[in-house]
């Protein structure tokens, strides 16, 4: 049909689209090669063009008007904005129009799978979004592709920076949790409202786009249960340090009996396992399959440049999709599996207390975990403050359901010998 | 074209063709549903008929005949056979019948890498060869496919598991090179004729397939620097460990000016580096390109159904491939980079000599060193031997370059004050 090139319309010009566009013009010859045809970009949408910009994109280029940006004629459309709106329908109307969409959004991919997998199905083009979980590091090519023979059984994840760089900081320097906030804030590591961050919200939506791929069903974001990192203490690092255990914000999915489970919360990490050592801005995450076993794919989750590594990696795919004329790869086999909810989730868990320091207050919060059927591994008694008459008890359970031991939680609390609940964190094995 | 299946036939039915025997055999609905047709082994090459199998394979399907297994009518030919007679036979004339190939054989890949490609070229077939390193950790896909935006500057592996188990028992307890071996022999981690794993002979063909991949010129087994392990004491791994470092066999391929240095042999890691903590017969490859930076893909790098997911990978990409009628993606353009070698390498070294304990021995070896250019970072004097009157110095280098290094060396191996050299490892930064 005699296509002399490959049109682009990018839709966002901050800090990934700008390490696109420059991607795009400083590698122009290389791109061009792998693909057969050049890769022109015709349209950038901006919210001001006269905003100054660390990269040079032709003046004629830029537009404020979405309408015109999105009649552009384009083979593919990049979207880059962030942000749930307008950014999903700017998807919508692009794939409608037959046109492929490379995206970054985490939000509107996981909250919105179904109908922008069904979109692209009815105009017959792909929707790719390779950069929206863990930046530059292969993780959803993978799951399609590479481990496309396995069942997949489970996920396990570190694929949010900020929080894993404050809980590094937090282990390492045994800082409190608003410190090491502050230093992530003033390195850049943070945003100024942090909240999506360190309330699990980010990783959340992005174990909802995992989850539903490698286990074939939608797992809304509502469906994950989440727990983010503002109630650590340093404290708690220093017992999980001499327990053997790291302190991790893991984002996890398991296929039990029928459904999935997927939730995001601190967790005790055996520290000789590699996922335990994945410090600082760094993502890793880690696939369970039947035939492989386990693998895991590592480096960093964000940055200009390691983000537009993983959308032009989509982009160049596109390409060669459309140069190629091969159809959607994408199965729409549905596994039928359901997402289960955490109150059934087996795990063991590590307590810390604050009691009064008399003599038998163990045996009381003991026997309200033996009525739960929670049963106790290790008990630590740490610090005692005499002034005020109080220990902490540091305890290990042997693998517990969860709903009973919230019950226990619960009724512990309430106990006139605890003073206070200090830490419950669920350990994985 | 009405094709109503894909028809594979398999040659070799061992440990790795076993797996995917059965793979096709317990999978086949889902397989069948990915591709949109079902996948349909129609014979296989064994070498004898008779031998008791774990897998069960319809005895129709067996044959001991290769121009039986080869005339099949087969869209897709896997060749799990090892070694490089035959096979490499085998392979062409299924590309120049205008079969793809799937193939786990690093040695055929390696050595005729250049004429595979062309062979596939010229009847419009791909040869995919994911399964020939690395296991089942995905990294030829991701280096095709994933990476593709990038350059790529630098690769550092551990790609084989015998060894890597091997120095990991060093490591660990302390034992000599012969003890870690017959533990690992035991195992059935090590052949009953370990060579190849331990002379190095096999991640050199790996790299040399990475390297290829990566750097878009071939980088043939022979121009890759090799030393093994068998050199390497217990003691060397304590005193490394005193250092901050862990030895790992590491391959390593970085791109320098103009060409590419590709090397195989024994290497002080720093042991916070996430590499050094990939242990026993895990392995891990670590690919550096100028977007992305550093990612790494770990997992495990052999066995029977890991091995099995990365050629039902490579089948199951074949088989859409062929569905869809996508035309092969392998760029034929060449970086026209050239292959470097070792002898101007610069590196940090750890060296430990054996000399006669008695003053101003230092003063002669810190002289030859200085002579070739090369300076000392740290001395540090290990066990004296009183009855032998010898001593033991460890030396910590500043960055040298190699032909000077080995020169000093070679003359210090001469001095009437040494009596040997124990180690000379080179330091990975």
């Amino acid at each position: 049909m005699g296509r002399s090139e490959i049109n682009i319309v990018l839709l966002g010009l901050g800090v990934v689209g700008g390490g696109v566009a420059r991607a795009l013009h400083d590698k122009a010859e290389g791109y061009a090669e792998q693909v057969g045809l050049p890769l022109v970009l015709r349209r950038v949408l901006v919210r001001d063009r006269t905003k100054p910009r660390s990269v040079s994109v032709d003046d004629d280029l830029l537009t404020t008007d979405p309408g015109e940006a999105l009649a552009t004629e384009a083979d593919i459309v990049v979207e880059l904005m962030g942000g749930e709106t307008p950014a999903l329908d700017y998807i919508e109307r692009s794939l409608q129009t037959g046109r492929h969409v490379v995206t970054a959004n985490k939000e509107v991919v996981s909250k919105h799978w179904l109908r922008l997998r069904s979109a692209a199905r009815d105009s017959g083009v792909e929707v790719y979004y390779e950069a929206s979980v863990g930046g530059g590091i292969p993780v959803i090519s993978p799951l399609k592709r590479d481990l496309a023979a396995n069942e997949i059984t489970g996920i396990r994840a570190i694929i949010n920076g900020t929080t894993n760089y404050i809980l590094t900081r937090m282990a390492a320097e045994g800082v409190s949790f608003s410190d090491a906030l502050r230093q992530a804030q003033e390195l850049g590591y943070a945003e100024a409202d942090p909240t999506n961050d360190i309330e699990g919200q980010d990783p959340v939506y992005k174990l909802s786009i995992l989850s539903s791929l490698a286990f074939r069903t939608f797992i809304s974001p509502d469906d994950i249960y989440r727990e983010g990192i503002t109630q650590l203490h340093a404290r708690d690092f220093k017992y999980a340090a001499e327990l053997g255990y790291i302190i991790k914000l893991l984002a996890v999915a398991k296929r039990e009996q029928g459904g999935v489970r997927a939730r995001v919360h601190p967790t005790l990490l055996a520290k000789d396992e590699l996922l335990a050592r994945v410090d600082g801005v760094l993502n890793a995450v880690q696939i369970e399959g039947d035939l492989v076993g386990r693998v895991m794919f590592q480096g960093p989750g964000a940055g200009s440049d390691a983000s537009a590594s993983a959308v032009m990696a989509d982009i160049l795919e596109a390409a060669r999709a459309i140069r190629f004329g091969e159809v959607t790869t994408s199965s729409d086999g549905s596994s039928g599996l359901s997402a289960e909810p955490i109150s059934k989730l087996i795990s063991r868990y590590y307590v810390r207390i604050e009691v009064m320091d008399r003599p038998g207050v163990l045996a009381v919060i003991a026997r309200s975990l033996g009525d739960h059927g929670v049963s106790i591994a290790s008990v630590i008694q740490k610090e005692t403050d005499e002034e005020g008459q109080t220990a902490e008890l540091v305890i290990m359970t042997h693998e517990a359901q969860e709903d009973s031991m919230q019950s226990s939680i619960k009724q512990i609390a309430g106990l006139p010998e605890v003073s206070e609940i200090g830490s419950v964190i669920r350990v994985e094995d």
